[in-house]
């Protein structure tokens, strides 16, 4: 990220200026024109816009590029047990406060919200807006997104009287590699990231408990500072023959 | 459904239609000057508009409703596996092939394609687009996805040279049940589902091996007739308490 330090506000799509450096502005004044074309910030992340967002094509020239990324997942553990437990408005609340709070927290450390399903979402880091600390800006977010949820959903789980341990919190997985971004269907305009490292990161969050952020060895090996206060965990994965060594961090 | 039997191409939003009785022309002359404002086919379904795609709350008034509907999820088996063993390339050619084929066989039958997320997609019917039988609209959709994806995918499969029995197919979910449909997050503008329904969707599906439909007994009951073939499977599914008696139906 070249063009500015200031995460809050961008005046310009960080992503446009990242991938093709070409200035596409995207707050004040000189927004408008584009707004009336369309053009205006991307829900994936308020500093990107929407080219970014739906003309993967037009951006990278290509379907899909290889691009080395940091891919987080994070879920609302016992959703299953929650959401057959609790009325439908309370549940809109959790899964609402759990997307803003995730979001403010992907955003601050120049994260995408690539996808929301449900009460899960997926999060890249360093496309399309360029991180060189990947790996720690994932570690970070994943770190604000504990924090901030378990402090909402505390709110929330007073209010519900007795739930068993395993309910109302949220799970983290991470992992860093190579992974395929682009369009994956003809009829969706939005990009996306598929491959193998995508999967482990997607495997290493159904393992983590409330409060936990699960850790591939690739992302750990890349922000050693981070790891100080992290246990080690050999987790054997579904579709993945090897056992991996993921590194635990809790926020507790 | 009152306005257009043909599935094919309708002429105004059905989903506007059923939801508003509000004709928005989205083929034709008179959809051009929609088009001038943003307001065009979604990528939900071509027969509804970008209005039902991302006003909910001025579709509806109010942030989420309850409705009945029938969830769908279908993913592609093994896909881990393939990911780490497949080139890129040919991996988008695989996730490509799956997403078109599984969006022509729900369109055929008005459900909406409203999440795809990797290897993985849901989809609702009986909203926006009305189905009195939306039951046996989503497992004729789950049939033809099966069909048609084995098809597909039998021709990648060759390429490939010998693969475990477990690897390159679909599995399908199918749940029917009272589900809230809004928009869950403060930034993000398309609806979704939520609830214990959805959640019972997509556990079945995690279950389903390839070329396999699992149908909850809920689903099952309302299209008997097409349940003749069917076995029953007693599983017990995470965050569910009690067993469910699955119909399974499979493509052979």
């Amino acid at each position: 990220m070249t063009v500015s330090e200031n995460h809050g506000n961008a005046s310009i799509c960080l992503g446009c200026w990242d991938q093709m450096h070409v200035p596409i502005p995207i707050r004040g004044p000189l927004a408008l024109p584009f707004r009336a074309f369309g053009i205006t910030r991307s829900k994936m992340n308020p500093n990107i816009c929407t080219i970014c967002e739906r003309a993967f094509r037009y951006v990278k020239q290509k379907n899909h590029v290889t691009a080395n990324a940091t891919i987080l997942f994070a879920d609302i553990r016992g959703f299953t047990f929650l959401s057959e437990r609790m009325d439908p408005v309370r549940l809109g609340q959790v899964v609402s406060t759990f997307h803003d709070r995730c979001a403010e927290a992907i955003w601050a450390h120049d994260g995408i919200v690539n996808k929301q399903m449900g009460d899960g979402l997926m999060a890249i880091f360093n496309f399309p807006i360029r991180i060189d600390a990947h790996a720690s800006a994932a570690i970070m977010a994943a770190q604000d997104i504990q924090r901030q949820c378990s402090a909402a959903l505390q709110n929330l789980r007073s209010d519900l009287g007795d739930l068993p341990d395993h309910v109302l919190g949220v799970g983290v997985g991470i992992h860093t590699g190579d992974v395929e971004i682009g369009e994956f269907s003809s009829f969706r305009s939005d990009f996306t990231a598929i491959g193998g490292a995508v999967n482990l990161a997607a495997r290493l969050e159904s393992q983590a408990a409330i409060g936990e952020i699960l850790i591939s060895p690739a992302t750990a090996a890349r922000a050693p500072d981070l790891m100080t206060d992290s246990e080690t965990r050999s987790l054997q994965l579904k579709g993945i023959e090897q056992p991996v060594d993921a590194a635990v961090l809790t926020d507790r």
